[in-house]
């Protein structure tokens, strides 16, 4: 967990809640698994509040989601996770995660894991106020149009209630300062007041917004913390799937861009959260980053290229239309021209595959050229097998290498050949048909077929 | 005709004015043809005046408009079409369809051919008023900035006129509610409103706007009907063309994605307006969906993937750089990967093709696996012919099939052969040059190609 | 220089400011020499001060950039260079380059070469006062948020001073109108006020906006020319570098569309500067248009096309995915397919090739059929050689044509061929394997393998 917000004051517990519904996302999946910017929403929260200093993470989960518990597993390793049985309201839900506010004096804090676009800044701000006193703090936003949201009722910069829209007077209805949910409780207060929520309402449920009300009876301070809204979206629907996605790449783009990195038209192109760009690297418009990609210095991605965990060193050139599968390393100089496709391949330096190419489980040597149209035959319909082209070898076009096999530095292969044997330095070799031409008989062909068609047709 | 809104009580007439000239278009093509959505503006009003309830539909067009009139009779088959000889004003062009009123008690709906936003709804609420007693509804909308605009005049919820800009009091000036030219006269009163419109104006023009004077003048009531600004754009231009483009684009895109359909990046999916997309399809950025395509539930389709005339059956993953070019059937699991072209195949069950490779005319069986490179040869010049590929069968990489031709299930065509004949059932073909590999003689070549050069340099 | 816009009055000299250092740029190139639309924008801004009437164009640039200096020299042939060897504000600059002013008494316009939106109208515009007795013009818009920006207070129409933030009263502040930096100076005025500018301030430096407190101390009369805030952007990260990209493309594309260009999705087509659409040229989503591209009337770019200096005559139809690298000529009717390239090759009227192949340095005959897959094997390892396709010929699948090498009219090469000698006119040429089948050689094969793979994994 790394410590660049918050934990100067000590760490905390994060309680994330993860086992809501998700109905109108209309989904065989757990809502909190549907991804932005190529990582889960519950991915980005666990992510987020590891950073802004959480050392406790206890994550509420629907019973038997097995892949919820994966997740949780896989980007925060340390975190607990506590199945919530029935589903009784925020507060009963935080209480499901009971057993990790118990076991310590540890100020909480209760993270949505549907409100992805929380920043680790905003985790620290909201957790700020306890270490100077405050029992309670709440996120809250100016809302553009507050209509259905809880107002956040302040007197002297303290809170004095969250008032639901239908409690509201027309002079609380004015107010735009709306409940975000997420809340931080002081270690010393938050049990206490998470158990005395009770759920005497028209829904019969235990609203964590209560604890407000409970600590102001009894005169412990509340705080209020304030977010922009858009960062404060909750993700319902895949609309607002979308919108969170947008938001996500827009700031993946401004930070590649103010780095040095031109992304000619950065609408158009999709980063992963974990995507890295060198200094002068140029993206074309319409490249997709899928997850696990790094960019060297200078290096250039032409259009529609899509890109998966793969390496591209310093200057290398690439696109468009070039698909990196995955396994993907490129070293400096390395062309790839368009319709081509590498995966899990290392081509050495200056290497250059050029058009409608696909190098599979392959490894290029540095000055290579592949020919356009080769194809490495890397799967025998059981296994997979690799191919081995020397430094300075000479593929000629269409092709296709029958690994296992190996052609040697400075090899040359004749264009259309079938190469199942190795190859060896400095050797020429050819495996195709010899040319055999009748002249006339295209003639006597066409005339053949165009009168077997009309035949047909008869 | 469908029956979801407005046919309660009963049919009606709709007039639809087809005939502009659209010379800001600046096209050989007529402006109503031009398209959104991969349907002509003309074929979206039809479909929605057809949906509003409308029973008898009449078109007015330019005389000798052979592909207008194929358009109406293609989009709405019933309907007659009415040539405006001369043009001479909206009222001048209504009543060239008075055929279609002098038959019948119908109310009358006018609408424009080139105003190709407004929805069934909208239809429907304009007719709405007619049935409680209303002898005239006027479709308006408030303007952002009315100048230019018919300000239309109310008085206790009745209009009282639609005033011109340029008659207008400075009082009448502000007022923001604009005249969209959209209609509907109830049958009673319609043909005696009609025909009693003079071209007493500046441009010596009968305007469909004075029916509302007549009608005040009568003491009969007149209603007017809200739409949004922007669903009442009427297209004169290709700027304002894509604004619509995008405005249907963004009602389908928010159709598919609360259906249950992720669309990474909505923006930069282009849809037609007969899209189907099932639950929990993934559509990654950059898709272009064509006329006719079906995506099963659970479909994934990647990046840059160009669909048209298809169907993709539960938990197909395609592309990125697919392109299904019509009458591709892809069932229950098939993969196809990059720089794939499918065009009139069906491809059954769990069947792959990764990577460039043209499947024409053909039949691919359950579990198939098609090598990279693999082309069906489906033309010999003169006629297409049909590949049938057995189930498990296994097309080694850079085979050429050449058509009519029969691979059995479970067999195997070596890389880079060339098939004219029947394969059997798990027979092994092969047809293929022999490599032949000669030491050190590339080394030689080299030189010999480099001195070539040299000497044709010099 | 054309003479479109400001010319009526006589030339001017335009002073280009270019020897910025573009720090937050974080590039090893000048800040000057980023593109949009692939034009420099150092070379939007030479072409707009020539546009708008210069006749003696002077460019302050950093000491010993010869990429700088080579880019005037493409962009504006007559231009003069000046070094600026210390950096001490924009009258420092502009006084590099007092050679050009001093040999002369043309108005003196100054422009940034960072500032890439004005336009040539607002350059001349800019100017213009000054031939009606001004001896100051300065360029101003009406800020958002001023904060930040020298205020342009003005009283009767004249500039009485320009005001910079720290030392403006409340009622200063107030002011929104602000100062973008552009001037003009009479030609009579330009070195007197240049000249007498100091750098009494806190950073030392001589700032060209002191010539306006300088010229109303002097009684001249200064003016204020206003330009819209979008306009007026100045570059200094890559953000800004694609908020004016965003700008460029805008005015691209509208023109497009005004001139009778379909593009159904604008915002997703990336022009050059110099592209020319003609009439009824319809657009797909997801287009790219390098430098040089023309496209005749009627033409259909279906999407993912990404094409570089080529030329399309009337009724091409190209794509999807489809990419001109360069040198491609495509005649009336040629029709394109998905995954095709060409580059430096011609093809004549009605000549196919839909999928899979790449052509370069070829000529293909009229109504010629390029198989898929094809290939054009141009390069040896040393050299490029020619190939040349006759017109009617029909070129079977997955053949490589080694080139040099002629296809004579009316050939026939049968699929999957690598031709390494000349076919006559009307001959068949085969160069292929024949087919040999082992029946059940596949099932003993599969065996083979299965059992081979289960020993490696015992």
């Amino acid at each position: 967990m790394s410590a660049d917000h918050g934990t100067a004051g000590g760490g905390f517990t994060a309680i994330v809640l993860a086992a809501g519904k998700g109905t109108r996302m209309r989904s065989e999946r757990p809502k909190v698994l549907h991804a932005l910017a190529n990582r889960s929403m519950l991915g980005h929260v666990l992510a987020a509040v590891q950073e802004a200093g959480a050392q406790q993470l206890a994550v509420v989960v629907e019973p038997g989601r097995a892949d919820v518990a994966d997740e949780v597993a896989r980007m925060a390793p340390g975190a607990s996770t506590h199945p919530q049985a029935e589903r009784l309201g925020t507060a009963h839900a935080v209480l499901a995660a009971r057993a990790a506010i118990e076991g310590s004096q540890a100020d909480v804090l209760v993270a949505f894991g549907d409100t992805p676009l929380i920043t680790a800044q905003t985790y620290a701000r909201l957790r700020a106020p306890l270490r100077e006193g405050a029992a309670v703090a709440v996120l809250a936003f100016e809302a553009r149009d507050p209509t259905g949201y809880g107002r956040v009722l302040t007197e002297g910069g303290r809170v004095v209630a969250i008032r639901e829209e239908k409690d509201a007077s027309a002079d609380e209805r004015a107010v735009r300062l709306s409940n975000a949910g997420l809340m931080a409780l002081s270690g010393e207060h938050a049990l206490s007041l998470l158990t005395r929520i009770g759920n005497d309402n028209a829904n019969r449920e235990y609203y964590l917004t209560d604890a407000v009300a409970l600590a102001v009876a009894d005169g412990l301070p509340v705080t209020v913390v304030d977010v922009a809204e858009d960062e404060a979206l909750g993700v319902n629907d895949r609309v607002q799937l979308s919108v969170a996605e947008a938001a996500i790449q827009a700031r993946l783009r401004r930070a590649a861009q103010l780095g040095g990195a031109t992304l000619v038209a950065p609408e158009t192109v999709f980063l992963s959260a974990d995507t890295v760009l060198g200094r002068d690297v140029t993206v074309e418009p319409h490249c997709v980053f899928g997850p696990g990609v790094v960019i060297g210095d200078g290096c250039t991605i032409r259009a529609f290229s899509h890109l998966h965990d793969s390496r591209l060193m310093a200057g290398a050139d690439i696109g468009p239309h070039v698909r990196l599968r995955g396994g993907a390393v490129l070293e400096a100089g390395v062309h790839l021209g368009n319709f081509v496709e590498v995966k899990n391949a290392t081509l050495h330096a200056g290497a250059k595959a050029s058009h409608l190419t696909y190098l599979g489980d392959a490894e290029v040597g540095a000055g290579a050229n592949i020919g356009a149209g080769t194809i490495t035959c890397n799967y025998d319909g059981v296994s997979k097998h690799k191919t081995v082209i020397g430094a300075g070898a000479f593929i000629g076009s269409n092709s296709a290498l029958v690994a296992p096999v190996n052609i040697g530095d400075g090899a040359l292969i004749g264009a259309g050949s079938v190469i199942t044997r190795d190859v060896p330095a400095d050797a020429l070799a050819l495996a195709r048909g010899r040319q055999t031409t009748r002249e006339g008989a295209a003639k006597v062909l066409r005339q053949t077929l165009k009168a077997a068609k009309a035949a047909k047709n008869d």
